[in-house]
Formats: structure tokens, C-alpha cells, sequence
């Protein structure tokens, strides 16, 4: 018997600046190549704030925000292979189809296959699977996992093994695995290398981590927030610095710390300014700066050229540059295998129906991350 | 014997501005790790025009300018042994020590063994070799090859095969060897990739021949300048753009032209605006531009952030990060086998006298390179 359409709770996000509304949705069943899945639990981040204050250029309202979740395949549509009813999967913002140029590239993860219809809130046939009360509410970078159920393409679920914990994992689905990729599949950052991190949220506490995993030698910690440091040195910083208690650029104070430069940093912050700190506090001849932060509209970065000529490279990562498909399954892996915890990340977690207090502890800075256990 | 002071002609920059003159010099014999040079022939630079000019933050003067030569062993100094009277050697500016962290990383060519003497043009004992009606005169760029006989560092010297003709690879000293190595040691192009090369002076027309040997399959070569074209294309540029005969970005030209963008872009020229288009003709979620050219002191580069966030690579080179005692000679060597040709660069050969007649080519655009012959 084929899915029929079904109604659950969701948080809908009606406009900007508004809050959150928890609504009856109906949720059409999954076209052919689409899956529809039971949302088990996920994490708001910054970046679902950053949409419903109207500030993100892209952000199409009424929408179900959302996309660092977990959950467990209810039906599927028409050719699906890849997964099957109570699959466990993560839900990918970047999906990889393996088929359009970039896959085919091998040199990033940016898959491009479904981004037209992704970036206007549709599934890839140009509709929504969401209505309201009779309207239609848009989907949001193609995951809305503020939805007890959510349909996505086959090409944007990562099958992962399902003795992790989607409470803890859903964390996986964007910040965590954005800060350790970045270090590790972006940067590459070599044993014993050092490292500077820019921002101690949930990204820049995920890239200490994925330095600790790399074998760095000495990881810097930098944010104006002191109350950030126990957490980075527990996790594995070496050295923490505000730069409000330093007169001059912080970038300066690096350099003279580390005898030249880090040989690798991070923004995890989305501030232009730091990420020309970050880019200068590279060691010349070879240090390489890595832009994870999402900068607000119109806002450029600048530098003298002199800094790279001299050898510092600038490059940028989404979603740690990993594969969802192919890389993110052995990223749980390694989580099951203790190489890393994610309960540190996890400060708060509620009920959807609390969801605006996540947004509202974000705000406040008394979160890494909230989960909403469906 | 131990070599003496010997007088020679050379040509002196007194001042900022001022025409070069002709002048008896004195040079010191070599101290220890020193070795004097007869010089046989050299390129004039744009650089040695920028410092010429005045531009030059870090210009200092009265100096003997000249980059870009080659010469013959006259006479070494106490415990120099890896060159001896006789052998041809090309005057490196970066040199390489193999001992400073630098080398030691083997991810950079820019030896800081000598850097500090060498920005003050002199010898790394903190003296000069140049000595005119009794005034000091200042090294430049280490180098100093518009004098018939120059001193340099064991160090900051290549030694290459004595069958090729000085004549011609003193351009390997600077501008060729850093357009080629741009595109071979720094981007690693790869066979099929497309490149952009942004000015077609000669670094430009160097990055070009790279791209050919790196079996580049499309090469875009893009000037003001529609009497670069003819060159361009006998060198092995696919498409010649002129960016004054289109309107809007010519970034955005390029990405239309190459399905989204090249896969790698070089400025040669120096100028901030087109650092910025190259880095932003380049195709997402790869594309790797490289600064070459130096731009004017205080001047910035910018882009959004979203550019390198969604792949793209910004970084740059100097001396094509090529390490001038242990790559420069297999440089060498390729030209002899034939893989490139010098004598598309020179467009002109000219006595010492003749200098400044070499920097009004120059500057009026009517030379690639002038090589002086002594």
C-alpha cells in the first residue's frame, strides 16, 4: 500500500522576526525518489536564527525551519533503493547525488543536482510536501526537521548505523560535522600542526575538536566570551585567548605566540573582520585560513595581497567539505567508536513546544546547542 | 690568491625617479660563503621599474638594481662549496639555505635565512661590496645584475648546466620561472584542467607556456591590450579576451564561457580589481586562483566570503614557489630538451649604456623583456 498524506505537529515560521508557531501540518506521502521520515530529534542553530530574523537574503516564508536533525525512514517513494522503512538517516542540506559535475569532480561536496528547487523551499519537482490549513508552507534547505515528519530526496539522506543515538547524532547534521570536517577533510591538518580557532560556539568547539583528533600540537581558543574556555580547554585548547583583554591585533599576538603563525585557523563565527584576523595569524610560506562563518549580506573580506603572495592560502568550507552519503556514515562511526563525544555540545533539551526558548537561550549566549526530542 | 677589490662598469639608481647612470664601480672581493660573479647578461623587470619609480616602500637607494641574470663564477670565498670559479650560475633573489624553518617545512621557497640583511641591500654580514667615488651603494633584491661583476651569498645561487645560453635563461631568474612555476609548482595544474591567465606581459605569457606543459585543455588569456593577442595564441592561449569590449564583471563573461568557471586563474599583473575577478571567474567548489603580481604599497583585495565558502581558493606565489638551487637547474635543463622556448620573450638586446632606453620600452609597453648583454 502506497503512503498516503498524514498530519503531524510542526513549528512553522510564518515571518520574519516572528516567532515560531506550532501548527498542525499536513505532510504529503514521498515522490517517486523521496523519502518521507519520522523526525526523532534535532538541533537549532544559529543559522535557522539567522533566517526567521529576515537578515538571510534567501529566507522564503511560511516555512518549516530546521536541518540539523535525525530520523527514521516511514515510507518511500517510488524507485528508492538506497534506504528502507525504519532506516535510520541524517537528513543533508548539501545531498550528493554522485551523478552532476561537482560529484563527479571528486573535489567537493557541493552537490548541485537539486539546488535550483532547494533554494526556492520546493522538492525537486518544483512543489511543497507541507500545507497549512490549506496553504502551502515551504520547505527549508530542503530538511525542515521542525516536523514530527519531513520528506526529503533519496540523494540528501545519509543511512547511518542505528546504534547511534539520534538524539546525540542529529549534531552531526550540521555544526559538529562542519567544525571537525573543516579541520580534517577541508584543512587537513597534519599531526603536530598548530592551530587557531576563531569563535567557540558549537562549530569552533567541534573544529578543537577535530584538531584534537588530528594530532595537533597546539590548538589556540580565541572568543571575547571568557565563559567559553572551560568547555574549549576540556575539550582540548591549549591556550585561550580573549582579545578584549589585548591592545593591538589579535592576529599580532598570535604571530608573536607562535613563533610566526598557526599553520592553520578557523572563523567559526561569520564576522569579516576576524576572518582577516584569522588569515593574518597564519604563518607565512604556508599557513592556510579556512572561512566556516556565514557572513551577512553584502559583507566582503579584505587583505593585502602581500599576505598570500608570502605564501598564507584563504579558502572556505561548507559542511566540512564531507560527502553526506559516502563520508558522514563513517563520521557516526567514529562517534561509536569513542573518538569523540557529542553530549558535550548538548546543553539543553526540550520539547518542540519550547522550541522559541532555544532560539531565545541562543540569543542570550547560555547555549551550545539546543534538541528538541520529538 | 685570494680575489681582490676589482673596478667594473655598472649602472646606479642615486635616487627615486632619476634615470639610471653609468658609473666605475668598486666591488669587494667575497668574504666568506660569498662569491663574486661576472654577469654575462640581464632581463630589466617591472620591478626594478616599481623601485625605480620611487613606489617601492622598501626601496632604498644609492643601490645597483637587477634581478634577473646570468653569470660566471670569478671568484668564491672561504668555505664555499657548491660553486666554483667557472660555473654558470643564475642570481637567485630567494634564495635557499636548506637549514631555516622554511626550507626544513618543505611547503615553501621562501628561505628567511639572509631576509633581514638583504631588505636593507646588504650582505648578510651587514656590509655592502659596492663602493662608487667612495660612497657605499646598496645591493638590491640581493641580486643587484646591472653590474658587470656583483657579489651573492653561496646561498643565493643556482648553478645550472653550462650548455645554455646565459643570454637567454637569465629571464629564468625571475619573470619566467615565476609565471611557469605559478602554474606547475604552485596551482599543480592538471592535464585537462582550464586556466585563466589575467595581463599578458611576461609573467603572463610564462603562465601560458605553463598551462601548455601542464596539458592544460583551454586557455583563456585575457589583456587591455589587443596587440598581446598574436603572442599569446603562438604561446598556446585558446580564447584571447579583451575585457574593454565587453560590458559588466568579466568574471562573469568568463564563468559563462567555461561552464561555470576555470579551474584555475593567475594575475599577472598587480592590480587588486583583477585579483578579484580572477579569484571570482573560477568555478565553484574548486577553482583555485593565484596572485602573482605585486600590487602598489596600502592597496587591498576583496571579495565576499561566500566566494571561497562555496570552494574556491585564493592564493599566491612568489618566484612560482619555485626553490632556486634544487628546481631552478631542472628548469634549465627543460628549456635545453626543448619543452619551452626563451626567445619568444626578448624583444630586445642592448648594451649597458642602453639601460634606460630599456625601461622607456618598458614602460611605453613596447617590450616583453629587454635583456641587457655586457
Amino acid at each position: 500500500m502506497s503512503a498516503q498524506t498524514l498530519t503531524c505537529r510542526a513549528a512553522i515560521a510564518w515571518g520574519p522576526g516572528q516567532p515560531l508557531s506550532i501548527e498542525t501540518v499536513e505532510v504529503d506521502p514521498p515522490k517517486a525518489g523521496e523519502v518521507r521520515i519520522r523526525i526523532v530529534a534535532t538541533g537549532v542553530c544559529h543559522t535557522d536564527a539567522f533566517t526567521l530574523s529576515g537578515e538571510d537574503p534567501e529566507g522564503i516564508f511560511p516555512a518549516i525551519l530546521g536541518h540539523e536533525g535525525g530520523g527514521i525512514v516511514e515510507s518511500v517513494g517510488e524507485g528508492v533503493t538506497s534506504v528502507a522503512v525504519g532506516d535510520h538517516v541524517i537528513p543533508l542540506y548539501t545531498p550528493e547525488c554522485g551523478e552532476c559535475k561537482f560529484c563527479q569532480s571528486g573535489k567537493t561536496n557541493l552537490c548541485q543536482k537539486i539546488r535550483a528547487t532547494q533554494g526556492k523551499g520546493l522538492m525537486p519537482d518544483g512543489t511543497s510536501r507541507f500545507r497549512c490549513n490549506g496553504e502551502t508552507i515551504y520547505h527549508y534547505m530542503g530538511c525542515s526537521t521542525f516536523s514530527e515528519y519531513t520528506v526529503l530526496p533519496e540523494i540528501a539522506l545519509a543511512k547511518v548505523n542505528p546504534k547511534a543515538p539520534l538524539e546525540e547524532i542529529c549534531l552531526l547534521g550540521c555544526g559538529v560535522t562542519t567544525g571537525m570536517g573543516a579541520v580534517v577533510n577541508t584543512a587537513k591538518v597534519e599531526p603536530g600542526a598548530s592551530v587557531a580557532v576563531f569563535g567557540l560556539g558549537g562549530i569552533g568547539l567541534s573544529a578543537i575538536i577535530g584538531a584534537v583528533m588530528a594530532g595537533a600540537s597546539r590548538i589556540l581558543a580565541i572568543d571575547i566570551n571568557d565563559s567559553k574556555f572551560e568547555l574549549a580547554r576540556q575539550l582540548g585548547a591549549t591556550d585561550c585567548i580573549n582579545p578584549k583583554e589585548h591592545d593591538g591585533p589579535i592576529q599580532d599576538l598570535i604571530v608573536d605566540m607562535t613563533d610566526g603563525g598557526v599553520d592553520y585557523s578557523f572563523e567559526c563565527i561569520g564576522n569579516v573582520d576576524v576572518m582577516r584576523s584569522a588569515l593574518e595569524c597564519c604563518h607565512k610560506g604556508w599557513g592556510e585560513s579556512v572561512i566556516i562563518g556565514v557572513a551577512g549580506a553584502g559583507q566582503e573580506i579584505s587583505t593585502r595581497p602581500f599576505q598570500l603572495v608570502t605564501g598564507r592560502v584563504w579558502r572556505g568550507t561548507a559542511f566540512g567539505g564531507v560527502k553526506g552519503r559516502s563520508e558522514l556514515p563513517d563520521y557516526v562511526e567514529r562517534y561509536l567508536a569513542g573518538e569523540f563525544k557529542l553530549n558535550d555540545f548538548i546543553t539543553h533539551t526540550m520539547a518542540l513546544d519550547e522550541i522559541n526558548h532555544a532560539f531565545d537561550l541562543m540569543h542570550e549566549g547560555k547555549s551550545i546547542r539546543s534538541v528538541i526530542h520529538y
